[in-house]
């Protein structure tokens, strides 16, 4: 699989990189170790020491300066290497390679492309736990799959009919009606509208409303979601045109995802989910986050045998449906963006 | 290793594919799925849907179809697709590989070869648990060992000296004596007579016997043999040659074993062990099938640990010795058989 | 990693091979069965039986004779065949590869290389569990990473001060200064003279001491190192030089250790440590060895990282440091003997 390098992938929460401990991950299938400075600004290295590769994630933060704690060699931010022990001379190409890291919606966003074009702008709107509008839990899965399989089912909800019909209680509209698809810049969005009725589980009203559900899914594979419900005849008065978020009877809700390709065949899937502060509390949050668990469980199930069988095929070829036409838009979007760098690259060697 | 296709190998026991869920297996590296129409008739698919290739064996049976749980598509039981949910054509190419499958002895036969030459009349003569003759106790294992490696086990019984001293509690005359070794169509006869002390734990009869041990070792990895005492000087009066079951003074048993090759290196080993109605009861199959158990153990961590030694040779020649004539005999009819198939594929395309 | 072949691994501890049960080990990527004649004489064989290559380790030492358990072939001790079951002729190949073994400060020292070359001088001169002077204890660890990588970690005790800060209350003086760093004809020798505050948990002689500390690190990976206390002043007397072991003040104590490849990124570390008998008793030993078993896990799962590093990427190369010279050495020396191997093997062929 190829994935796009000049994109913000989420490698952590905040929360999971302490003051003053260094954290490994993966990115791409390149080790990467998160650090933070003095005052608390991310760090992105290699995770690699210069000396004999041992892993700087197992190094000890020191102020402004990371630590190897094999044989004691010390980086600064940059990368350069600030001292040696034994000796006083610090060679020229002394040095691990940094990544750009951002520190938004309280996710780490580091690029893993040409720092150049590293632009904060292209990193993904989503809604970060510590927004005041919006009661969030999360959570992450990591995969024993390909990225890309995942960013495929998140881009066909007609999946929910059958994969989740247990867990989100999916009757058969998801697979029986396709939703609007639009292509963006950077991903695609999906609309729809769904009647839920009078006796829904999902139907607090007391009588039959219609809901809308659109995503955005961006690259390199965020997906970022809004539902809420409305009284029923909206859909049609508005052509199936989007409603305004404030007129919503009720049930709005926010869902923030990324998936992350760690290596071939590995990926980590974050996600946060919860109502608007207007309508829900703490304990609506964890019903829906109960609910979240068991449906990313039956994903992750389906996904990882489905990646398998891949994986021992020997000439695996797909048969798109009218379903896929989403999938198809976003990953047209990543090969163009994939295409691209290739180009650039030699172009510039 | 090389196995022939065109062969009824043992994928599973009827009682474990029940009448409403399908069950995945492995055949020859492919992986398959079984599952039964709503008359009970058996169906072996490949286990990877069309669309996007997840395993029909996390399906649904839905009467003469089954449906793939990921995005909904439903199969009829000769593999093509029936329906796909949110469009109404059917691409004329949306089907799934078949496989003859026939239900018989209470196994499952499939036939991973060509479907022109699934001859249900090659089916070895297995006896099934339900046979009304014999009282059978069942159990499988899976090997971490190529399938081969069990045939050759199967077909030299001078290892029960040494494998099976304790379990069995075989003595030296399985490795100090040669049985008699005969070619048959499709497989090798093996025929002996052991002297059987009066003080054996085997001799139930007061007095020495004679144990006349027999056993057909089929293609593509099928033993079936019976085994029964009689009255001591039987052998030379019969100069050696078979006696009639029906003339045994007891001790009669039959088991039913069957080798199937999974994928590269790995086996699933299927057998049934019990005496004839007239010479013990469920207690006795009990008592026999507890030392099959140990045995079969035996075998397994001796086998496991020679292909784990032949996987990590570099150069692996193997020593032929007076035993291994029936070993040699089965072997070259599989070359055999291999060969004829590959010509045969050759001269096709 | 390339490891010389004429050189006398450590394979086991005597204590590990019984009288009469053969027990399997690995060598540079050999499988090997060690067992004893019927005096005790060990024999080292490949672990792999002429007829199909069942392990001889599951085999029974019958006497003089080692017999595979699979289907009955005996060995004598120089590896040829002596019985066959079933068979009076026994084929002129029929034999195993047998090593060179010698039984020696309780360790079982294999030859891997030329067996005309073996020669028992070049025997590291460690010391065995059953030294009458020494009080020791003793263990093993299997790593999984190269042997090549425990040599380097024990060829710069640099890492002292940030490995086992913990566990040896190492300072940062091992990192602050070298050591005296020599060629030997067959390793590399260190030594230093350290500073022991009266106040150390290592010092009970209440005031200021001295602490000397050599080792050897010896072909193919062995490291023999003693130190002692003495009294202030005296590294400057001796010039920096070696002491009298005689003359210490306390604090004797040896350590022998054996690095033994088993395969690629396999290894086995086998260690001993203790007081001089005039200097702690068994107290003291357990005391050392908790201590020991500590500070190898330490080491254990920096190198089994900076392994699984190396192992990732994918051009990796190393940026030497001052305290790099006593691994440079002894690297040097270990590729010139493997260089020469393959010469003199191309010449012989």
């Amino acid at each position: 699989m190829q994935y796009a390098r000049n994109a913000w992938y989420v490698a952590a929460w905040s929360e999971d990189l302490p003051a003053s401990a260094p954290l490994a991950c993966e990115l791409l299938g390149e080790p990467l170790v998160l650090w933070r400075r003095a005052d608390g600004t991310p760090v992105a290295f290699e995770d690699r020491c210069v000396h004999r590769l041992a892993p700087l994630s197992l190094g000890r933060c020191e102020g402004d300066l990371l630590r190897c704690m094999y044989h004691g060699i010390r980086f600064a931010a940059d990368g350069v290497v600030s001292s040696i022990p034994g000796q006083d001379l610090i060679p020229a190409q002394a040095r691990v390679r940094t990544y750009p890291v951002i520190e938004r919606h309280d996710w780490l966003w580091v690029w893993p492309g040409d720092a150049a074009l590293a632009d904060p702008a292209l990193i993904p709107p989503a809604v970060g736990l510590s927004d005041p509008d919006w009661i969030l839990g999360h959570g992450q899965l990591d995969y024993a799959a390909e990225a890309a399989l995942i960013s495929d089912n998140l881009c066909d909800f007609s999946h929910l009919s059958y994969v989740h019909a247990q867990s989100f209680g999916a009757g058969p509209e998801f697979a029986d009606n396709l939703p609007r698809v639009s292509p963006l810049p950077r991903g695609v969005r999906f609309e729809r509208w769904l009647p839920v009725p009078a006796d829904s589980p999902r139907n607090p009203h007391g009588e039959p409303v219609e809901a809308w559900q659109t995503y955005d899914y961006l690259l390199p594979g965020v997906l970022l979601m809004w539902s809420a419900n409305y009284p029923q005849g909206t859909a049609e008065q508005l052509g199936g045109d989007a409603p305004a978020m404030s007129d919503a009877l009720g049930g709005l809700s926010f869902t923030s995802q990324a998936v992350t390709p760690l290596g071939d065949g590995r990926a980590r899937y974050f996600f946060s989910w919860g109502p608007h502060r207007r309508d829900g509390d703490a304990a609506k949050r964890d019903a829906m986050m109960a609910m979240a668990h068991q449906a990313f469980a039956e994903d992750k199930a389906m996904i990882e045998a489905q990646h398998a069988r891949i994986a021992t095929s020997r000439n695996p070829r797909i048969m798109p449906t009218a379903h896929d036409r989403g999938v198809t838009l976003y990953n047209r979007l990543v090969e163009r963006l994939v295409a691209r760098e290739i180009t650039e690259l030699e172009t510039a060697t």
